[in-house]
Order: structure tokens, then C-alpha cells, then sequence
């Protein structure tokens, strides 16, 4: 059984809009704040040699989210090929259970020193293999 | 030939990040930028029977952007659904014309009052059709 | 012995910026996490006659914060006047308590039906006080 | 006479909240836009040995300001110390002409090699006195 990465959000006030719910932008952020936690989590270090970066998001809006809720916000690993990978980002009201959101982020490993996409190392592959979703 | 929607953005500090470019969320920032630009421009009125609500956003990012850059922004409409309809958006390095990333936005006519998607009116369709793609 | 209300704040690779470090409008986001978070303990309802809105807001930057770090935030009351009050905000980074940044907030009781401020009620009064710094 | 620097802005969707006006933080961003813009202006060229970083920042908020709207922004230099200097921001709606908000904004020299605050160079002097407020 796959494991899943959670965290909680609160909906800050500024993230909202006139339209009175969650602006789309602000589950973007969310999904950052998981991935940067997500990645910590790995223990896998960074170095000039490896960086991650972000190659593509994506966000379904469901559901209004308000000022002040408490979001819950699960990422799984739903792809990992040879440079890049997958995450699927879920998020719920954390009362109901309802979801608001769903997101996908890629992220590409990457040299900045000769700017080029790089295979995953093995460290990494086998830690984001905890993550993955087995459709 | 279609038409397309253009606009300039200037990038804000606060839009970057430590990494040295433009932060992922601050693409979606400007593609709403360009939205409700274009909505403005497409002078259909919403109100309570009528509102735009957004049902999908994505970004693929391929270059870095900078602080303090101009960029270009064009928006096209790629799809016409029965009661949503989808916007390609694609930012430019305004000096050079380097692609840094390409966005999709999905909007649907919503009635706020039955909380249901609607079909797009007559009139917003017709002008859509002005700025269609054809692929 | 007066109360402080206290918070943890995760900073997001989003809020910082190209300089390296926090930008300098991130801590205005963080000062409102710590107002409506403050607000909603003190267990005052508002209403149609009875709204917060924000005066004035100040903040003196005084070390840098960094990406993924840990902060402490901690919010007092430091004046209570006939229709407004003063908070201070003071953010530390957690791990090693110095301070970044100190910010002050003033908010003003409002009606927003008549469009004018209004005399902070007894029983908001009563609970401000908890949290009242005797300088 | 004096030289005020001016801008307008577009007050982007994000940049509102529930409360259906601008959201105090977006301010900040505003005047962080007319800072650097206003120094590119200046054509002071920064570098290792001088920096301009953000000592203070302060805003009070007069008036609501709402979505889609165009806003005028004119910052001019309120006083030139050693080492800083002061900004005054004014915040119209440029319809009408109506004050939303005031700002401050206190920036000081930099050397981040030696982490020290330095004298602010007399090129920058000269320049910022063309834009220094005879109050």
C-alpha cells in the first residue's frame, strides 16, 4: 500500500477574493507549500548538481473553499519517469471531507551548471517509490 | 485570421523568488490578469443569472523570467464548449520573443443562483468566436 | 501579566524572493494570518453592525527570513482607543529567536451599513485587555 | 519645484478578498512596484558594494479600492538622511481622483559583502534630491 503526504492549510484571508472563496491562484501555492515539505520529507540533498524544478502545474476547481476553513491537502507520486515526475495534489474541505481541488505538479531534475534535464538518481527514484500511487 | 489578446506585464519583485526567476504561482497571476482583460474587452455584462467562473487552470513552464522583465502575454481562444470554453495563453520574453511559458485556461458560464453551469449565451459566444483558433 | 497570542508560520518558497530571502510583503500576509487567528479566539462575533477593518500597517524589516524556515510570530495588544485598537507583531525565527521583523497593526471597529467606525464594544474591550501590554 | 514619479495599476482579482475590496497586503505590492521602478528610473547601478534594501514599510488605508479598477500611484522622496531615505506613496483612484491609501517607505544602502548599512552615494543623492518633497 502506498503511502500519502498530508499536510494542512490555512486559508489566510489575502488568498481569498471579491468573488468570496479561494482565489485559483492560491491552490498553486498550497500545492508549493506541499511539494517544498514533500521534498524535505525525502531527505534527499540538493547541490549544484541537482535541483529540482517545476516543469508544469495544474489545478480542476471543484468546490469553493472560504477564509479561515482548514484545508486538508494529500500529494501522492502518480508518475516517475526518467528525469521527471509526477505528483497529484488533493485537496478537501478538512470538516466534510468534500474535495475543492485536485492538482497535478510535475517536477524535472535538473543541473543548473550545464542547464540540462538529469535522470533521477537512484536515492531519489527509490524514495519517491514510497509515493506511488498504484493506479 | 483570428484574432488574438494582448497584453504587457511587468514583472514585480515579489513575483520572483530565491531560486533567481519568476515564481511558478505568478504565471496564474497574470493569465487571470489577461482574463478578466479579455472579459472587459468582450463587453458581455455578467450578473446574478451570469458569472465566469474558472474550472481549470495549467501552466507548463519552459523558460526563466526575471524581475523587473516585460513580458508579452497572448491570449487565444482554443475551444468552444456547450457551457465552457478554453483559453491558451502564451508569455514571451518581451526583448527576445523566448517562449517562458504556455497556460490553458478553462472558464464556464455559471448561475450563481441555481449553483449550475448554463449554456454560454448567444452573445458571449459570437464574440468568443472572434478570437477561436483555428488548428 | 498580560497574554501574547502566539503562531508558527512556514515560509513558502513563493514568498520569498529573487534578493534571497523573504520578500518584504510577505510579512503583511503573515500580520493578517495573526490578526483573523487572534480574532477568532477572542470568540466576538461579527455581524452587520460590527465589522474589523484594518487602519494602518507598518512593518520595520530587521534580519533576513529564508525559504522553509520555521518563524514565531507573536501578536500584542498595544493600545486600546475609544474605536480602535493597536497590535504589535513581532516575528522571530524559531530556531534561534532573533528577530526580523516587528510590525504594527491598528484596526477600526466598523458599520459598514452606516459607513462609519463605531465604539469598540464592552464585551471586545474586555477581551483586548487580556492581551494589553503594560509598557 | 519637485518631480513626483507616478504608475498606475491595475488591480488584478487576486489582489481582492472576501471583504470585496483590495486586500491590504496588495498595497505593499503596489509600492514595492513603484520602488523599483522609480530607481530603474534613477539609473543608479547597483552592485556588490551597494545595495538598496527595505528598512520599513507602512501603509494607511483610507478608502476601498475594487477589482479591475486603475489606480494612480505617485511616490515622491520625503526626506534624504545619511545612509536612507524616505518615500511617500499616494494611492488614487484615477477616475475620481479619491486617496485610497498613503504609504511609506523607509530604504537604506547596503553593502551585503561587509552586511553593513553605507553612505548613500552622491550620484543616488543627487538624483533622489530631484524628487525630495520642500514640505
Amino acid at each position: 500500500m502506498q503511502n500519502t503526504f498530508d499536510i494542512e492549510i490555512y486559508v489566510r484571508f489575502c488568498e481569498t477574493d471579491v468573488a468570496g472563496h479561494i482565489n485559483n491562484t492560491s491552490y498553486f501555492i498550497y500545492f508549493e507549500e506541499a511539494r517544498t515539505k514533500f521534498f524535505d520529507l525525502l531527505q534527499v540533498k540538493t547541490n549544484e548538481d541537482l535541483s529540482i524544478i517545476l516543469a508544469s502545474a495544474k489545478c480542476d476547481f471543484m468546490k469553493q473553499g472560504y477564509a479561515n476553513e482548514i484545508l486538508s491537502l494529500t500529494t501522492s507520486v502518480t508518475k516517475i519517469g526518467s528525469k521527471s515526475y509526477e505528483m497529484e495534489h488533493v485537496v478537501k474541505r478538512k470538516e466534510t471531507g468534500e474535495v475543492l481541488a485536485v492538482g497535478i505538479s510535475v517536477a524535472v531534475c535538473f543541473n543548473y551548471k550545464t542547464q540540462q534535464s538529469i535522470v533521477i538518481p537512484p536515492e531519489l527514484r527509490s524514495k519517491l517509490e514510497e509515493y506511488l500511487v498504484l493506479v
